[in-house]
C-alpha cells in the first residue's frame, strides 16, 4: 500500500494522504518515491479566493499559505479541501519508482497538492501573496502512484499546464470512441479546453461524424474555423429538447465537457441506446444522471470521467502539437 | 420525441415531463401509449413525510395529494421533486405501443410518477392519509419509452416490488461482469437488496471469486448462510483503506451497493487497474469518484449504476426464482 503514500500519513492513522491532516514531508525518498525540487505552486482557485477573503492581504496570505504547510505538510486549505499543483525539477529518484523519471526532469504534478507532502524552505519570499501563483523553493514528495508529467521543451509552460490540467478527458474519449468503431460522436462545449481536446481525439480515433455544440454564434464560428467538428451546432447544453433537436441523428459516443449543472437529460436524450456518455464536467449530478437515464428508459452507458488514462498527458499534447485546429483554440483562449 | 411525453406537457413548453409542472393525462391513449387503471399508489418515503410534516393530519395530506394530481396532472411533490409508483391493470393498449402489454396485465410502473399522467377519480376515499401506500382509482399513462414490468403470478406483490425496485443493478452487473471473463468481484454492501441481487447476477455470469463486504458481524452471518458469496468480510465501507485490507487481491468488478456517502474511494482502491466500480448507490458524489480515481492514478473504468436496462425486471425476478440465497435475504428483510 505504500505505493498511495500511507507511510507518509501522520495524522489520524490509517486514511489516505488526502484525508490525512498532517503528512510526513521528509524530503528522503522511500523506494519507490520521488524528490522533487519545487519552484512554483499553482494554488486552486476556490482556495486562493478563501485565503484572500478570510486574510485580507497579501502578506498575510502568504502567512496564512505558510502556516498550513508547516502545521499540516502539505498545501491542503482547511477550508475548501483544496489544494492546486506545482512545477518543479526532479531531484532525487528512488530505485524502485515506476514513475519513469530521472533526477534533473522538469515536471508538473497532475495529482493535487491535497495529497503532496510538501516542505517550504524560502519563506515564500519571492510572492506578494496577490496571485494563485506561488514563486516557491522548497521539496515536494512523489509516491509511487503519483503523476507527474515531463514539461515538453517545444511550447510554453503555460500552454503545456493547460493542456495538462483537462488531459483525461481526450484520453478516455479515443478509448471510448475506439471500442465504437466508426461512432458518431457528440460533443457538449465543443468549444472549450477538454472539449477541443475531447473532439480532436474523436477525429484521430475514427469518429464518421463529428458534432460539436456549443452555447454562442461567436463560439460555434471559433470551432467551425478550427475544423474540430464536421457539424457545429448552438444550443443550451441544460435543455434537453432544444439539445436533441440540434443534435438531430441520435450518437453513439456523447463526451459532456460543459462546466455548468444540468447538462445531465441533454446529453442522455442525444445518445442511442447501446451508446456511451462520459461525464467530464464536475458540475455532473451523479443522481440527475442515474435518475435521468431511467426515467428515458434510455440503454446508454454512463461513465464517471476518470482524470486518469496511463499516457493521458503525453496523448494531449501530442494532439496540441498535431492537430493545428486545437492549439489555435488554446491560444485564443490564453490571449482573451 | 412523443415516445418521451413531449405532446403530454403542457406547461412550461418544451421542457421534458418529469421537469414539467403540468401534463395532460387525458385517458386516451395516443398511438404508441398505454392506459393504466390504477390500483395502488406508492408515494416515494421522502414526498411522503415531506406532505406529514406540512399538513399534518392524515385528512389533510390526502387533500394535498388530491389537490398535487388535479393541478400538476402527476403526483410530483413540489417541495421534494420526488414522486413514487404505481400498480394497476392495463386498459387499453395504443396500436403502436412497444411496451409488449396488453388489457388486463397486472403491472407495476418502473418508472416514476414525477413524469408520469395521473387522473383520480375516487378521491382517495378509501386511503386515510397515514401510510405511503395509497389504495386509488384513477387512470396513468405510459409512453413509448415508459417502463412496466407485469407483476409474476407466482410471488406476493409485496416480494415482485421489492425486487423491481433494485432490478437495474443485477441486470448491468450482469453485463459488466461478463464483459470480464472469469472476473474476481467485489459487493460493497453485499447483504442488501440490490447487493444480494448483485451477487447473484456476479455468479451466473461466471464470476471466479466473488466476495461480499457487509458493515456487522450479523449481516455476514446472513450472508454467509446465504451461500451467495464465496468470501465474505467485515469492513466500513467509508474507510478505504480498511476496504483495500479486507479484500485482499484487487478485484477486476467492484459493485457498490451500500447507500451511505463516502464509498467511492474504497471502491476505487479495491479494484485492480483495468477493471470497474459500478456504482449503484444515490449517496454517490460525482466529484469523489472522479477525483478520487485521480489522486490514486487508478486507471479503473467508473459508470453511473443506470436504472434502466432492457428486460432487468424479468431478469430480477428469475434471480429470486432460481437462487434460494436471494429469496431467503429479501424476506429476511421483509419479516424484519
Amino acid at each position: 500500500m505504500s505505493a498511495y503514500g500511507l507511510h507518509r500519513v501522520l495524522e489520524p492513522a490509517g486514511v489516505l494522504p488526502q484525508q490525512a491532516w498532517r503528512l510526513d514531508a521528509d524530503p528522503v525518498p522511500a523506494a519507490d518515491e520521488v524528490i522533487v525540487a519545487v519552484e512554483r505552486l499553482n494554488l486552486d482557485a476556490a482556495s486562493f479566493r478563501q485565503l484572500r477573503e478570510q486574510h485580507g492581504s497579501g502578506a498575510a496570505v502568504r502567512q496564512a499559505v505558510l502556516d498550513i504547510v508547516a502545521e499540516r505538510g502539505k498545501m491542503q486549505n482547511p477550508v475548501t479541501g483544496s489544494g492546486g499543483m506545482l512545477l518543479g525539477t526532479v531531484l532525487e529518484v528512488g530505485p524502485e519508482s515506476p514513475l519513469g523519471l530521472k533526477a534533473g526532469d522538469r515536471i508538473a504534478t497532475l495529482v493535487s497538492l491535497t495529497l503532496t507532502p510538501l516542505k517550504i524552505n524560502d519563506g515564500l519570499q519571492d510572492w506578494d501573496g496577490e496571485d494563485e501563483q506561488v514563486p516557491c523553493r522548497g521539496t515536494a514528495v512523489l509516491f509511487g502512484r503519483s503523476i507527474a508529467a515531463v514539461l515538453p521543451d517545444d511550447m510554453s509552460d503555460e500552454l503545456a499546464l493547460s493542456v495538462m490540467d483537462v488531459c483525461g478527458a481526450p484520453a478516455l474519449t479515443d478509448r471510448v470512441v475506439r471500442r465504437h468503431p466508426g461512432a458518431e460522436v457528440l460533443v457538449l462545449g465543443g468549444g472549450g479546453k477538454s472539449g477541443s481536446l475531447s473532439l480532436a481525439a474523436a477525429r484521430q480515433a475514427g469518429a464518421s461524424r463529428l458534432v460539436a455544440l456549443v452555447p454562442t454564434e461567436k463560439e460555434a464560428d471559433q470551432v467551425r474555423k478550427s475544423g474540430l467538428a464536421d457539424e457545429v451546432v448552438i444550443a443550451d447544453a441544460r435543455n434537453p429538447v432544444a439539445v436533441a433537436e440540434a443534435v438531430g441523428k441520435q450518437v453513439d459516443v456523447t463526451v459532456v465537457c460543459v462546466d455548468v449543472p444540468g447538462c445531465e437529460h441533454g446529453a442522455i436524450l442525444a445518445t442511442a441506446d447501446g451508446g456511451t456518455v462520459i461525464f467530464f464536467s464536475m458540475a455532473t449530478s451523479f443522481s440527475a444522471a442515474a435518475l435521468g437515464a431511467e426515467g428515458l428508459a434510455a440503454d446508454v452507458e454512463m461513465l464517471v470521467g476518470n482524470g486518469y488514462v496511463p499516457g493521458h498527458a503525453a496523448f494531449a499534447l501530442d494532439l496540441v502539437r498535431t492537430q493545428p485546429g486545437v492549439r489555435a483554440l488554446f491560444e485564443q483562449r490564453q490571449t482573451a
